[in-house]
């Protein structure tokens, strides 16, 4: 990327090129650019190196699905690679913590509310599917919660076990998640090539007979299965129901897992993220709020909290673009 | 669009689909998508009836440059259609006012008390690049400047034709610019396929003796010209400086066509557009706002005033997601 801005610098006047080296301190930023994706590439090789069996077992499985067969990174590869970078940055640094305040801290409360003692909280099974990095799991494992995390996605998989079994000590990464974006910057050292320290907690440091795991797969496949019917007091949901290809699918499974009498908690938008997929046999189906409420009662939930909440999404908050969202944060209960 | 939805409802479970249709209006809400996507059709064809001889020579030019040959409509072209009503409801309806506010406001009130005088302002050229649908043009002409704009793309310049030269009276269309979204919506009938009338005024109806004019084609291109030298007393850049391949020959053409002692008022972003283009050999140099504010001043202008606005642009204001740029606005005057 670097390597193009510099061409690119080659390509217009010479004095357009000094003012902007002169004024706009445009190499020095380049520079700065290139250390701090080294430094971002020394955390990739830190997670293909922790687990190898782990690595070698997805890398087979991509094979089987015809995921592995480009001999280059190809542009989708590159944009994986950048948004688990700021995820790492929302789940596990001080960076993060103002969208974790508004993302996950409203639902850990919720969580705590409902389940006020804490001796019972050890045989209080809670699921966290679409868990990615781990936070919300973790923290609810923290809390004294039997927390189970479900992933899908490969990326998410391979950094979450690092984070979490893999780190020694806190601030152990210094990642710049920012670096690839050099519009609507305010000052490229600053804000664009500012370094971020992963992880802000020391990730295994939860209480001895905490009860933490994660679950590959996918969602729908995974607690399809009879085993989890009835399976959690408590379900939270955070930016996940839009992962759904049909919606009525997943509040059919989500029913179906929560205990009668359990709570499930949400905080997300309705960025339905198959809505625009190329692939046209990719199915979507998207509801709206009004739509989707009534749904969820109609499966037989009933919509005991209903909030609105603002925030963005592992976001540079110094960017001078923000993308926010109104997010719909609810505690349903399963009826009777 | 609403064709592949209905599909999607026969590939779920017949009870799914059920669900959908008695809780969640799915099939009637793509009834009124349909019937919206027929209104911003009709205004289509009003547009492009309007001026036979100016879409012939636009489509002439695009046949020269290579960009008319596809048989059917490309996904690029359906978004520029889409993006373009998005546009006209910014521009020219009541939904825009408040986006109007944040953006035009700011630089017509400083215009207006760099130029008190009323009496003056027919002799006082204003120049808008990269003007759009025009509303900022029309704006500066009601209050009795010399007002010209300039457009490259052919879609804002057959349709600010139409809405400038074509339309009779106000709210004379309904449009549907926010029909083409089904996710972060809150309710579908009262967001998404709500109307909007345009135009809030008649285009039209500026006073006798109004100076407004519309100049076609690429900034660069037209006002390196030399009969621009010094030829604008003030020149506004609202949502523009960063289109530019190359920002330091925008500022250096800039400075040319202000006049000594003249002000350049701006509002906007740096979301360069060229920064992600797909095609390599697109030109793009991207500077930081601590960086291009040190070259506006080296290039000979000193800026005066210096604030930040927070806007969106052609948003549906009621989306559960919200793109909000922290706008730079300045004016700053050419040294002499």
């Amino acid at each position: 990327m670097p390597a193009r801005k510099r061409a690119a610098l080659e390509r217009i006047p010479a004095h357009h090129a000094a003012l902007l080296n002169d004024h706009a301190a445009f190499t020095q930023s380049l520079d700065a650019v290139d250390a701090g994706i080294t430094a971002n590439d020394q955390f990739f090789r830190a997670v293909l190196k922790a687990d190898p069996a782990m690595l070698a077992g997805y890398l087979a499985r991509m094979r089987r699905m015809g995921l592995a067969t480009a001999p280059e990174p190809q542009p989708a590869d590159v944009d994986k690679a950048v948004s688990t970078l700021k995820q790492v940055a929302r789940d596990w640094s001080a960076e993060g913590a103002s969208e974790r305040a508004k993302c996950y801290q409203p639902m850990i409360d919720a969580l705590e509310r409902e389940f006020a003692n804490v001796e019972e909280r050890s045989s209080r099974r809670v699921l966290i599917p679409g868990a990615g990095l781990g936070r919300l799991v973790w923290e609810a494992a923290r809390l004294g919660f039997a927390s189970e995390g479900n992933e899908f996605s490969f990326h998410m998989l391979l950094v979450s076990n690092y984070l979490l079994n893999g780190i020694t000590r806190p601030e152990q990464h210094t990642l710049y998640p920012y670096v690839h974006t050099f519009s609507n910057s305010l000052n490229f050292t600053t804000d664009q090539v500012r370094p971020v320290a992963v992880p802000d907690v020391l990730p295994s440091s939860l209480p001895d007979g905490s009860d933490m795991s994660m679950a590959a797969g996918d969602f729908v496949e995974v607690y399809s299965s009879p085993t989890y019917t009835d399976a959690f007091d408590s379900v939270l949901t955070c930016f996940f129901l839009d992962t759904a290809h049909n919606i009525v699918e997943y509040l059919e499974i989500l029913h179906r897992i929560v205990r009668s009498g359990g709570v499930w908690i949400n905080n997300g938008p309705l960025l339905f993220h198959w809505e625009d997929a190329a692939d046209p046999r990719e199915l979507s189906i998207e509801v709206d709020w009004t739509g989707l409420r009534k749904l969820i009662e109609v499966v037989g939930f009933e919509i005991e909290r209903e909030e609105w909440i603002e925030t963005t999404y592992a976001a540079n908050r110094q960017s001078m673009l923000q993308y926010v969202y109104r997010c719909v944060f609810f505690v349903a209960r399963r009826k009777p």
